[in-house]
């Protein structure tokens, strides 16, 4: 009998293509929208900001875009990334289901963040541009573009959100280490920080206006964003395309891929290339998406135009939104902590292909706990939802009686957030919940943009 | 051209034996001394805090010992680990030099302490022992051995040096998230412990004392040692079978083998299996070890008997010590704060077969930043006293005008280290020195016991 199956790919399996999912997806895609005229936004509204290559991805209807060999070599750094099988905590479970786990955490990074992050800092520096800047909440996508601009040669500055600048130094070094310049945010460098110094701890939407706004009025520099967009959505897609190789390996169709979604490119990275073979009726997977209950987007937010950042400087965005000036709660998984969702994949909830769930903190951090103590591996607070909603999965097939096949992406590792950890295990972690007096307030405030057919 | 070359082993690859090396070693091996009778001690000797298979390990004069099935397949969650060639650290460094680096930092606990703690944790389960004890420092043996507890459903208690559980809380939360209990040394459970209360920050020699009164004096507990000992030496040498096998997918053959000494044992897992070809005469392999300037027991201590614990409490084992009482002074690499060293390392490093050189804070940590921004992975403080012997080998290379293939054991990452990046980026790291009276004052206590011949 064996504890632990693992399945490794050579570095000659790490995909070539990305997987672009919008050329499949039903009807025309929602445009993004100028914030200036509320009109679809092209091109030409993202050039200060974005190199054309990235432009190009953002809106290609190609179902495969090539990956570029310095981007492909960068992978190898740590890709193709391992898929288990965990049978120990089938066992403790002693569910029938059979669980598999993706697992980013072996990146330098800590998380999927580097498939995006050296994707743009190779095409930022192909195109010339000397500077990326960007915002961080948790650190995790700030760690992912110091390391990558590292990588390529290219500076890199990184708004952080005030609250985890404060909470959180250790990101700050290791961004710091791979060369990058960190600011707390609100800051007075830009009149987006200096109109939000009010909120001294800062959000991650106070934190993209001021990246958009340093990015848009320097020539050398381009934004960089770590999730939501089609193009970080593509490139997270080499993390789903490694895992159909693996569970060929194992032999194995998935019944029902779990993923945590905070802007959504986790989730996408994995799912996508499932929900393609879905789309084309070539499989039948169920795709569950697992939230805080503090930011319930998917699960409780309104499907509206709505903007990307707290004050207004991106283009508006068809998604499911808590409302653009939403400060969610300070749970621990920061990365969850944003207003809205990856228009694609909130797409894909409302044409109910993805389930979302929505799950409280402690009930998080003891699955996390359960995974950590069978599987070895301390995942971080946002896959902890994840894991949360698989345990339910398992259990509801044992009740059900089927070996019912479970894929899991374990986004990144727990290593900078084992304060939360020592909380929790204290009994001193809080269970924040997304009011209803919350969503009044937001709607009121949702941008007055076209509402969605 | 290629910047990353990665050489992945697949499961199968996992090595089947342990290389033992001492009998290839020259002449008798010098028996450790009981501390009671100052004759050689025998297995009667270590039964009370240890169980038979390991004194059979740790005494075995057969060249390779089988890994048993279950170690093995509890390796396979973070084994076969990768083996980079370093381009981009070998281009800044303008060398032609070839520089390969294995990599422990994938297993869960960061480290390659795994190696041994899974091995150790399954010998005394096996041996129907319920709790193992042991003390950390740093945070690394701790973890690791919290973690191989929980994968064979053993207790485990660690007693964690004063200064380190106050200073290291995140480590401390790591070992508790595996359901380990943490004990502050020194401390009033144990008799060791409140004779050593006018020490309060504590050290490892201290807490290696409480852990084994407490083994010694509970017939359902052991102890546990992550290093030093020739059982764990045995078990580490995973690394370098592994990296034999993938320099030969390389198709090279390293001209000097790289690591940091603490107890020895990373160093010995990476090195025996070369040094075993050296001493058969089918290779010639340089060894380098690379020790802090702040605790040199290589370069500067006595060859000489000595206790492995403060109290006296362990045999006495024939090494290079700076005296059993010496307290290092607190430099950030706290798994090279030992007193002693492997006794099986120690006869190298005498016989002239392996190499030791000190190193100094800061310079380390300039190593440690240059392979981070070049080779994306952050090093923890230890291995990072062996990239600057290898970047000091590399510039030699360069100087000789020569290819020399250097093998570097990267034996974790620094993940939970940054406060030591954030002091050493803000300029405020200590460089603290051994000194000549440390020296004296350390020799007029070294024990009575017979000299080496």
């Amino acid at each position: 009998m064996t504890d632990r199956t693992k399945f490794t790919l050579t570095e000659d399996r790490i995909p070539t293509h990305w997987v672009n999912l919008l050329p499949d997806l039903p009807g025309e895609p929602l445009p993004p929208l100028s914030p200036a005229t509320m009109e679809p936004a092209g091109p030409d509204d993202l050039t200060p900001i974005f190199p054309m290559e990235i432009i190009g991805q953002e809106v290609s209807m190609e179902p495969e875009v090539e990956v570029p060999d310095a981007v492909r070599d960068a992978y190898k750094l740590w890709r193709p990334t391992p898929l288990y099988r965990a049978h120990r905590l089938e066992r403790a479970l002693d569910t029938p289901a059979h669980i598999y786990y993706k697992y980013e955490g072996v990146s330098p990074a800590g998380s999927h963040k580097p498939n995006s992050a050296v994707a743009q800092a190779h095409a930022n520096g192909r195109a010339g541009v000397k500077r990326l800047v960007t915002e961080t909440g948790a650190g995790q996508w700030g760690s992912a573009l110091a390391m990558a601009c590292a990588q390529f040669g290219l500076e890199c500055m990184v708004y952080m959100v005030g609250a985890s600048y404060d909470q959180k130094p250790y990101r700050r070094a290791m961004m710091e280490s791979w060369g990058a310049t960190v600011i707390r945010s609100p800051s007075d460098t830009t009149e987006a920080g200096r109109g939000q110094a009010s909120h001294p701890t800062g959000s991650l939407g106070i934190a993209i206006s001021e990246a958009v706004e340093v990015a848009a009025g320097d020539t050398d520099a381009n934004y960089a964003l770590g999730s939501v967009l089609n193009h970080v959505c593509l490139h997270q897609t080499v993390i789903g395309q490694e895992a159909i190789a693996q569970l060929e390996m194992a032999g194995e169709e998935p019944d029902v891929v779990v993923g945590c979604v905070g802007g959504g490119s986790n989730f996408a990275g994995l799912s996508f290339p499932f929900v393609r073979r879905v789309l084309r009726g070539e499989a039948k997977t169920r795709f569950l998406a697992a939230e805080p209950a503090a930011c319930p987007t998917l699960t409780r937010g309104a499907y509206r135009y709505d903007f990307g950042d707290t004050v207004g400087l991106t283009p508006l965005m068809p998604m499911y939104t808590l409302g653009h000036d939403f400060v969610p709660p300070p749970v621990h998984a920061g990365g969850l902590r944003y207003h809205g969702d990856s228009p694609m994949l909130c797409g894909l909830v409302k044409n109910g292909l993805v389930e979302a769930r929505a799950y409280r903190q402690n009930e998080t951090f003891a699955a996390a706990l359960e995974f950590a103590r069978t599987e070895a591996i301390i995942p971080g607070p946002e896959p902890a939802h994840a894991i949360r909603a698989v345990i339910e999965e398992a259990e509801d097939a044992k009740r059900a009686g089927e070996e019912r096949v479970i894929l899991l992406g374990l986004s990144g590792h727990g290593h900078f957030d084992m304060s939360a950890y020592e909380s929790y295990l204290a009994g001193e972690l809080q269970d924040p919940e997304f009011s209803e007096a919350d969503m009044e307030a937001a709607l009121e405030r949702l941008p007055d943009a076209p509402t969605i057919a």
